[in-house]
């Protein structure tokens, strides 16, 4: 078995690294890498501990590490997970009709530096209207969407996502918002690619924003979905230089660059399990 | 006589690039850089022309070139400008307790690379607190700003901006706002350096706020002055990329940095006739 | 007909855009946008200047246009262009195994972004080694090339290039070395991306260089062809920061990202008749 | 007493970081920060791992840990160190006629952001073409070099560093080559900043050769002193972008921007404990 991926958050008190170190050394396991991060600054609460180990599990199964990690977790109320790093999340990628983010996907998956396996596509759009390009044998579903429609549409997608396993849900340039409901159903599991350089210019046509209002750069930003529209826990952003004579068509234009860039960095890091929530933020363990 | 610096904005219609250069041309005047930029966008309006030319005069004097201009200038509408490239712009520096800033610029001054004449610095705080370098022979103002004595303090300030000929006004982390009059008479003369990306985190503590929020890029942005804080022309903006690791306090340290280069560069463009306004935008001619 | 784009570039003296836009004034044609340099470094000569004009020639014809220009020109040394705005070029996209550059390139083509006419794609490999995306209605050329065979191989391209009327030549990660001969043949006509921050890391596998040595900061760079390879003219670079815990793997696929940006960007400038000779340097006119 | 930081690199095998937390934990030290890197890549030999630990020593004194630890390292063959992470390091600064790096220093000592204590300045020039700023009683010491006198003056050098216990030494754009003997005297505690995007641009004038190169970017370079001048392990660089419009006297100022928070950086990096030889290259372990 290749290496497994241990992830873990906490309340912070003296003695987690040496002991989940040593329950690895004491199984064989070799640490590959480790890192680690004390929130001090205390969310409203206690310090918060986080941690995020890769191993070479030896002659260890993921079940029997699962098994006994379970109780030293349990003694730290830790949050974790125990994941194979070679096994790609199972993901779909929703669009309406700009393809650029979902195109980059694509072809990141193909070179392979996207450790993702893509089980469905999905737009409220008809897939000649969504998508320019060849998928191969990537599923597509139409999920129109409406008002009147919009719960049957949502519980339709809860349906594939659970058909399909799908352990993260991308929006890639995806126009529907989620409701409540559904944004709580996919949290911490659902990420979106704003169009600005958050919290600057939420909400509709944020480039034209950014010309009116005469910004000198622009950005996009990959966050979590959650209720708030725009308001998620920040994954990862990015930004360009703009000048006077840009026009909101440049702006579009430069920004989409910036946002697939952004968003293919976003779930390259949440596939490699290396995004962590700390209540309305985020911790990334970068390599 | 050195170079002469030549800007114009005026509603835009055919001729006006061969009319000005021309009217060079004509006088013997040598163009050595020059800009243009329309912007079709129109502001709720006509396609507006802005131009940015520095000429050697040859053996004209800049009156008798203004002069001359001026009836150029009144066909075309023009609201324009023609000033001595190698001038420096007469300038006051305030400051509060923070002098991060104020030590850059003075920095710059001393080699030469801000054309600007530091005629006075002004802090709401005594010398003492305000500044903990060494001024030279430049003159310390202190003006304490009260709620009560602040249309006072402000009318002081005035005649100070007045006696001084300064053409320019630096807030270098300055902590008072200015009243809705104040603003209005240093309209277009007065640049203002906040410690956000804006138009995010507006007000106070944005370091604080931009922790908060968890965002994964912080910026500064120096702006016009005007009644709307934090919302004038924006003139320059910078960032640096932070992490979940970075504390508040680590933003205020990153920030000093991105502070004073984004404002140091402001005051730059400014100083060389590079910036002019259009509406609530800048228009920047950079070399 | 839509808009012109103007070109020059000739010895300084004065009155040169005082000429160039009288005679468009006086042919009732309009500029809509103006950039001008004066290389006062003279590159080993005297001063040169360079100017780009984008104009609506109301009712003249391009022809007409330019045949009176041609007099004008001549008064003043000028190698010159006009053509049309909106024309876009024609373009060879020459690839070996590495198609991410080719990939980017053919999406921002049918985005509009791009406005480039790909006439051909030439690989020194068959179609299946090459590339794995379609490519729709492209003609493909499989010109392989030997030590023995690039003679033939390169005359054999010659033709092609004759034969599709091409403007341009985009080696787009091709990995043989043009001849002296053909980089002389399509001298000002054929950009390479170069995986590095030139002039760093030269020659062959400059990840693992830049790995080998240690940099923070990789990049890479697009240029003109010479015979001096990886010496030419260069028209864009950008870069990404690496840490101690990027492998000579992670380079690679960080690489790519700014490889096919810089690229891309160095062909929309070359498309858009913003590139300039400047001798071994350019000058690149931005919007 | 305050928190510790122990440093350490070895031959890589399974459980030292259990080892070592282990070690930490039993003592009652609590850890605040840890990172580790495995280089894998192998320079020439076996794997190699590095570790930074921040810890609250809680009772234990530094001798004695020191002296229990001294016990594990030898087991695993580290160099290490473990000192005190509020003690600001001893350090001397370089200089010649170019104060910009100096003057950043010594106001990011003063704002307490970095944490050195600035022991001596030295210069090959005297002090009045040195430095032109306060520098309050920090002893400034005028050493000429000419080819004649350098052994004498190295020796006076070295003489100086041993009498102020000197753990660093910063050549703050300081213009004498150290000697292959002086270089290998201070291996590993000498940082000098190249004002060149190294490898590019080695040896003298390098804003030149760039304009003459006609890059698109400029960068600077902070090194370890090594004997091989300009090749020593980079610590941390960063870049500007520039235009063909931008002198070498622009690329001189816009450079000098660069220096400074490149030099900064990486002395600050250093103070904190943060930056690991790695053969011929650095690990920086970040916050």
């Amino acid at each position: 078995m290749g290496p497994l991926i241990l992830t873990l958050a906490c309340p912070d008190r003296p003695g987690i690294t040496a002991r989940v170190t040593g329950f690895l050394f004491e199984r064989g396991c070799n640490i590959l890498d480790a890192q680690q991060f004390n929130d001090r600054a205390g969310n409203g609460g206690g310090d918060r501990f986080f941690m995020r180990v890769v191993f070479d599990p030896d002659g260890s199964t993921r079940e029997g590490l699962r098994a006994d990690f379970a109780t030293l977790a349990s003694e730290f109320g830790m949050d974790w997970t125990m994941v194979r790093e070679d096994r790609p999340r199972r993901t779909i990628i929703m669009v309406s009709k700009f393809d650029h983010c979902l195109v980059d996907l694509l072809y990141r998956c193909r070179t392979g530096e996207l450790p993702i396996d893509i089980v469905a596509i999905v737009s409220n759009h008809p897939r000649e209207a969504a998508i320019r390009v060849e998928i191969g044998d990537i599923p597509f579903h139409h999920i129109p969407v409406t008002p009147d429609t919009k719960p049957a549409a949502e519980a339709q997608f809860r349906t594939l996502a659970a058909e399909t396993d799908a352990e993260l849900v991308v929006l890639a340039r995806y126009m529907q918002v989620f409701s409540d409901e559904q944004s709580a159903h996919f949290a911490g599991r659902c990420i979106n690619i704003h169009h600005s350089f958050l919290p600057g210019f939420k909400g509709a046509r944020p480039y034209h924003q950014a010309h009116a209002r005469g910004v000198k750069i622009i950005g996009a930003t990959a966050h979590f979905v959650t209720a708030d529209l725009d308001e998620g826990p920040i994954i990862h952003q990015d930004v360009e230089r703009i000048t006077h004579a840009d026009s909101p068509e440049d702006l579009v234009r430069k920004g989409r660059d910036i946002e697939r860039r952004v968003l293919a960095e976003a779930v390259r890091l949440f596939a490699q399990e290396r995004v962590l929530m700390n209540g309305n933020r985020t911790v990334v363990f970068r390599g």
